[in-house]
């Protein structure tokens, strides 16, 4: 809990709904006849609508990306540390929107919605999404707040996905993408960790099949399972390394199957912990938009090919020690940009926390990111149209 | 099924069991009053019992390392592409022991054995076991099998755990060490795969706090989940990649929690096959085994300075897309053994194979151990006591 906002925070936030009545048509044939997104917004749209920056959440994100809903939060928003007034995506300038995706569990429609054609909850019925729905739910939500044009659309890992999605599916929409630690489409070992996960879930008994809520249970077993495995890939060797160790839980070895090196004890705490804020059915869903996910595959697997529909700038970011979505992954797209003859920035940031780098305030890259976005600010709002606030960066 | 036996297998071979009535304290305090060890014996053991090679089995090995149990074997033992006559493991000149460690499920004691104090099956009370009691029960084999001294102790992964421990704990039994693809202790992020491992198979309820015979079940879930997620971390993203890629089982897309991709069933099917040959338990008491391995923790973390007491000639290798135990981990052992001013030969194989690779017979990998294992044979055993077989490469 803060004792007083920080001053560079946005502050006390609200989230707030929209609904959605027109059917939405999903990538596996599918109709949602109606749905509600639930997002947050951090600044000012300013008068022409052009300063608005979209955020992508990642597997277990949200729409809670930037400041507190109580003075009694013990945390921010997720991504808190790049979201504010004078931050990398700078508040006083930029109009930010997070939203919970489509198939979510923190208030947008999803497995545990109510399913107005059965009034039951749909859990393991809610359809599968992929990236290609979520940009187009997205794009009705841009609609409904009166935003032709982002300055910006930003995500992280899977976010990164959704960035790239919107610069091929409506190329005249986005002035910019900011693609982190992300990569075109999963690898095979990325498709198998998934398949694992998914399995932990599915075989854990209090799963029933993804009717858990129905059975009144919840596959804790399973679903802690599963982000124990997660956490490993998101977390390099070097940061478990230096953060944990061989370190030991007793002065000896006690030559059991409890709690030996701390490590043990992080992952099944992190478990645990995930197994209380997360929905299994939405996990299941996640892994799977990720899995589909491969744009190139409209063009026989020639990213530049797809990619050459983009009409705006991009930021690649990667980081060294990311291993779930390494710089190679994040070079594939660049190199397909640059064959595409597309504008296209890159940093490759030094940084011990694997995949969990995008999340953390390095400087390196937060710096990236802002001057980017200083730049785009400087082509959409020119200087003259950016109010009060000094633009002199 | 061989329709013959190949020319240079070992042929037709007939396990064997050595029974011990001293009794063997174990490292974590428990006292074996009794056990028995499951081995085989390939080519001849020479009058001076110099020309004794023994292999260490890793995770889920056993002592069928080479040669058919049966004309109708299907395959031969999981390391017959590197002993036999003429075989980088020369039976020629060499009399191979293979064996099934203390607490393995394959004929040596262990978790589905009788307790004799009991009389009812170990399961989950049989003792944890580690790399130091294995040796010292290979001691004992020795010991019976009328061995001073190995010409060579040879094992990967975890059996290059034990081959490292011989050299430190029994310095004048062995000549030289082949340690292959393995670490002078795991990583943080070994042991946390290990430990998700190990939850998997705990938390499924067939598994019966480990007291699943007595309950007429076996955790198929738990351990089928323990070795899809084993199997990832043998094998190189780019073996994965390049054996199945982003192959899918249908035309298009199902949406749905089948199999999509191929490396999906792969998966599943090695995680099945796998429960149908191995015991929860012992899987269980093998990770635990890799955890603890720490021969450097005697000398405050020096590995040099352990390893300082080894009188043996080493050969290490290691494989250029191992990211379980990578070249990295090898090169600890190496340069300590510098060091510490012992003979030591190494050799980076490149390969595509991951982990996996010690299993395979990669020219450059068998080359590297025959070289090795010959110029060994020349010191231990003269020419002139080397009978018939040439010896002239």
């Amino acid at each position: 809990m803060p004792d007083a906002i920080p001053a560079d925070s946005v502050g006390l936030v609200t989230p707030q709904i929209a609904h959605f009545d027109k059917p939405l048509t999903l990538a596996c044939g599918q109709t949602l006849a109606s749905y509600q997104l639930i997002y947050e917004t951090y600044g000012t749209l300013n008068q022409d609508a052009s300063n608005a920056i979209l955020i992508c959440h990642a597997l277990s994100g949200d729409h809670h990306a930037a400041g507190y809903h109580d003075m009694a939060d013990k945390k921010p928003g997720w991504w808190d540390s790049a979201i504010g007034p004078g931050k990398a995506i700078d508040t006083n300038h930029y109009f930010v929107i997070a939203l919970n995706n489509l198939g979510g569990c923190c208030g947008s429609t999803g497995p545990t919605s109510i399913n107005p054609e059965t009034n039951q909850v749909w859990e393991a019925d809610f359809p599968i999404v992929t990236v290609e729905d979520w940009v187009e739910s997205q794009a009705r939500l841009a609609d409904l707040l009166g935003i032709q044009t982002f300055a910006a659309i930003v995500g992280g890992s899977l976010g990164g996905m959704q960035a790239l999605e919107w610069s091929i599916r409506f190329p005249k929409r986005l002035k910019s993408a900011v693609i982190v630690a992300s990569a075109p489409k999963l690898s095979t070992q990325n498709i198998a960790f998934n398949e694992v996960a998914r399995q932990s879930i599915r075989r854990d008994p209090d799963f029933f099949d993804g009717r858990y809520l129905d059975n009144e249970s919840i596959p804790t077993n399973g679903l802690g399972l599963a982000r124990m495995l997660g956490h490993i890939t998101y977390l390099s060797d070097d940061a478990m390394g230096a953060k944990f160790g061989r370190q030991m839980r007793h002065e000896q070895y006690q030559y059991n199957y409890g709690i030996e090196f701390e490590v043990e004890s992080y992952l099944r705490y992190q478990g645990e912990a995930f197994t209380k804020r997360f929905d299994a059915n939405t996990y299941m869903l996640m892994t799977k938009a990720l899995d589909y996910f491969d744009p190139a595959a409209q063009t026989n697997g020639d990213l530049a090919a797809v990619l050459s529909r983009a009409e705006c700038e991009f930021l690649l970011v990667s980081f060294t020690t990311d291993w779930r979505f390494s710089p190679v992954r994040s070079e594939e797209i660049v190199n397909a940009l640059i064959k595409a003859g597309k504008p296209v920035s890159y940093a490759k940031i030094e940084a011990t926390e694997g995949h969990d780098a995008f999340l953390f305030p390095i400087p390196r890259y937060m710096q990236a990111v802002n001057s980017f976005l200083t730049r785009i600010a400087d082509q959409v709002m020119p200087p003259s149209s950016q109010g009060e606030s000094e633009h002199a960066r």
